[in-house]
């Protein structure tokens, strides 16, 4: 978490998330969930950096996502997060 | 949609879609919901490009939405697409 700003503001599918708490609170347990990942394309320069990847999760085989991150004075300020919520929540209505 | 390959691959949240034709029906409802685009980040190389982007749209204010391109002979052969269709169900739900 040493690279996560303090005020590090995350714009992901469910809302706004502001914090290295809340940011941590909301990655735990998707990290809990991957049993893979697979980087797509990847770039940046000294500022932004923007990945897709496609992440296999205990839910949903074949998840993609992509990322957004701000860098300043080496640690992130900005994410945004782009995934569909759609497979996790037919995953949920079907385990109840 | 000269810049698109007659066997473009396109990866999108409801699945794959192979083909030209079957690319531009597609993306046409897409753009008739299409309100406005504002660009978050766009890096490549002389193969691959990556996009993020916050749409606005018609049935969803705000629709963030990553897209990765290959590039081969001047055309797009390969197209990945994310966004989340989670608020897009809402709405059609909510509209019935």
């Amino acid at each position: 978490m040493s690279y996560i700003a303090d005020d590090i503001i995350c714009d992901a599918p469910a809302g706004r998330i502001e914090g290295a708490a809340a940011y941590r609170d909301f990655m735990a347990p998707f990290v809990q969930i991957l049993a893979g990942a697979e980087l797509i394309a990847a770039f940046g320069d000294e500022h932004t950096a923007v990945a897709m990847y496609d992440t296999e999760t205990v839910p949903v085989k074949s998840a993609p996502a992509a990322e957004c991150v701000t860098v300043d004075g080496g640690q992130v300020t900005r994410s945004r997060f782009i995934f569909d919520r759609a497979p996790f929540e037919a995953a949920r209505r079907e385990t109840g």
